[in-house]
C-alpha cells in the first residue's frame, strides 16, 4: 500500500472529516489510489449502518431529522449518506437539494454526503457500497443511509445497511397485504409515521399481526408509531434500533446476507465495465429498424466483441 | 429455426393464448428452444406496451382494473403482465395473489400473466424483457405492465414500456419537488389518483408547473385527475394514452432509449450467469471473520476464478 493511502486511512480513523471527504472523492471518481484504498480497508469501527426507506410521502426526511436531533442530544457522532434519485435513463447524478438537512450542515458531530443512486452503467451505484465501507473506517456511532426516490433503489440500498427501518404511512394500509412478502424481507424495524391520522391504528394492528406470524416463537420485528413532525415516538424508535443491535441472534446471518449482496454488486460492476450505454445506444441507432433486426442477436454479437478483463 | 418453434411463433401471431402461454413457459424456465425462440422474434404486432407505476398506496391496481374495464368495453384485446415483488434476498418468486383482477381472469379478450420482479441473480428479472417481447408477437391492442412492490422495480420496469403512467396521490405532494428529476424522466403521463381528496388540487397544480417547465415550447406531459374507485377520469386517461401514441415526435428517441436499456439488461444477465449468490454466500461464510479479510480482495479473486463464456 502507498504511504499516502495508508496515512489517509489512519487520518480517517482518528475522525478527520477532511481526510474522509478526500477518500470519498477518490472512490467516487476512481482517482489514483482508489484500488489500494479499498484493498486497505479494515473491518471498520463501531459505526452502525442504519438504512431508512419507504415510499414517497412517508415522511422519511422529517423522520431522519428527528432522529438526528435525538442522537445529537445524546452526544452521538453521525454520518449521513443521502442517496439521491437518478433514473436508468440518466447517466449522471441528480443531486437533490438538501434544504431539509440545513440545520445539521455545520454541526461538527454530523458528516453529510450526497450520492447518486444509479451508477453510470445502470444498477445500484457500486460506489455507494464502497463509500459506505470507507465511512465505516471513521469513528462514527451511527451511519445513516437515507434514500429519496421514486423507489428504484430502496430495496437495493436496504442491502447495505446493518439495520433497515421501513417507514409506512396509514394510507399504505390497503396495500400492506400485497406487499407483505417484499417488506417483511427487508424490514428490521417498522415505523408507522403520521400515526396521528385515522387509519394509523389499523395499519399498526395489521403490521403487528404480520410480524407475529413471521416470528413464530422467535424475535418479532418491532413496530413503532411516530409523528416525526412533532418529534413523537422518536425515543421509542431510537430504543428499538438499540435493541436490534444488542440482539445478536440473527446478526451473523444478516451480516452474511449483506456481504453476499455487496460482493455480487462488486462483481457486476467489474464484469459490466466494458459496456457503455452511450456506445450501445449509438450502435443500436445504426442498426434498429433494419430488416431482420433482432435485439437478442444484436446483444449476442456485442458480447462476442467486447472482451472481459 | 426448428419447425416446432416456427409453428409456435406463427400460432402466437394468430392469437392462440395456449401457444403464447407455452412460449412464455419456455422462456421463463429456459427450456429447449429458448434461444431459437428469442432469435426468431420479429418486430412484433401492433400491441402498445403501457407501464403503470407509482408508490404503494397510489391505487395502481384499482386504476388498472378501471382501465381494463374501459378498454374491454371498447372491444380491445389486452395482455396484462403483473410484476410481483421479490427482494434481493429472495432467490425465488413471490407471486402475490391477484384477487383484485379476478373479474377479468375468464375474459377471452384478456390474457394475464404474473412474473417475479427479481431474477435469480438479482437485478430486474431479465425474463421480463424477453417475455414482453414474446407477448408483443401476439395480436393484442394493449400490453399492460403493472408493478406491485415496495418500489424496487418501478423504474426498471418503466424501461420496458412504450408509455409509462406514473400514478401519484395527493399525499405525495410535499415530496414531488424532491422527486422532480426522477419522475420527470420516467413519466409519459401523470395520473393524480384519489383526486377527490383535499390536497389533490395543489399536487395537480405543482405537476402542471413541472411539466410546463420541462416542456419549454415542446410537448407537455399530460396530467390527468382520476378517482379510480368511482371510474372518474378513466376516459380522459385512456385518451391521453391514445394521444401519446399518435404523437410521433419523441417516439423514435424513446424507442432507442428502451432498446438500449433492454440490451444492457440482456448483456448483464449473460455476463453474470456464472455467479450464483448461494455459492458466493457459502464462500463468504468460509472466509468472513478471518484476520485480514477484505471484501474487495475476495471479489477480485472470485472474478479471476470464474470464467466468462
Amino acid at each position: 500500500m502507498q504511504g499516502k493511502i495508508r496515512q489517509l486511512l489512519s487520518d480517517i480513523q482518528t475522525g478527520d472529516y477532511k481526510a474522509l471527504a478526500r477518500a470519498i472523492t477518490i472512490v467516487e471518481n476512481s482517482l489514483a489510489g482508489y484500488e489500494e484504498l479499498l484493498l486497505g480497508l479494515g473491518e471498520g469501527e463501531k459505526g452502525k449502518v442504519i438504512g431508512i426507506t419507504g415510499p414517497p410521502g412517508a415522511g422519511k426526511s422529517t423522520l431522519v431529522n428527528a432522529l438526528l436531533r435525538h442522537w445529537v442530544n445524546e452526544g452521538k457522532r453521525i454520518a449521513v449518506i443521502a442517496v439521491d434519485p437518478s433514473s436508468p435513463f440518466n447517466y449522471g447524478a441528480l443531486l437533490g437539494d438538501r434544504i431539509r438537512m440545513n440545520e445539521f450542515y455545520n454541526n461538527p458531530d454530523i458528516f453529510i454526503r450526497s450520492l447518486a443512486s444509479r451508477g453510470a452503467l445502470g444498477g445500484l451505484n457500486p460506489k455507494i457500497i464502497e463509500i459506505t465501507d470507507v465511512v465505516r473506517q471513521a469513528p462514527f456511532d451511527i451511519i445513516l443511509i437515507e434514500t429519496v426516490g421514486v423507489g428504484q433503489s430502496e430495496v437495493e440500498v436496504a442491502g447495505l445497511a446493518d439495520c433497515t427501518i421501513v417507514t409506512l404511512v396509514p394510507e399504505a394500509g390497503d396495500e400492506v397485504q400485497t406487499l407483505k412478502a417484499g417488506i417483511m424481507e427487508i424490514a428490521d424495524i417498522f415505523a408507522v409515521n403520521k400515526a396521528d391520522r385515522d387509519a394509523a391504528d389499523a395499519l399498526y394492528a395489521n403490521l403487528r399481526i404480520m410480524v407475529h406470524q413471521k416470528a413464530g416463537a422467535g424475535f418479532e420485528i418491532p413496530v413503532v408509531k411516530t409523528v416525526a413532525t412533532e418529534g413523537k415516538g422518536i425515543t421509542e424508535l431510537a430504543a428499538a434500533i438499540d435493541t436490534f443491535f444488542t440482539h445478536a441472534g440473527a446478526h451473523k446471518e444478516h451480516k452474511l446476507q449483506l456481504a453476499t449482496e455487496k460482493c455480487w454488486q462488486l462483481l457486476q460492476a467489474e464484469r459490466m465495465k466494458n459496456f457503455d450505454k452511450v456506445f450501445i445506444k449509438q450502435k443500436l441507432n445504426d442498426n434498429i429498424g433494419k430488416a431482420g433486426f433482432n435485439l437478442y442477436a444484436f446483444a449476442k454479437e456485442l458480447l462476442a466483441t467486447q472482451p472481459v478483463n
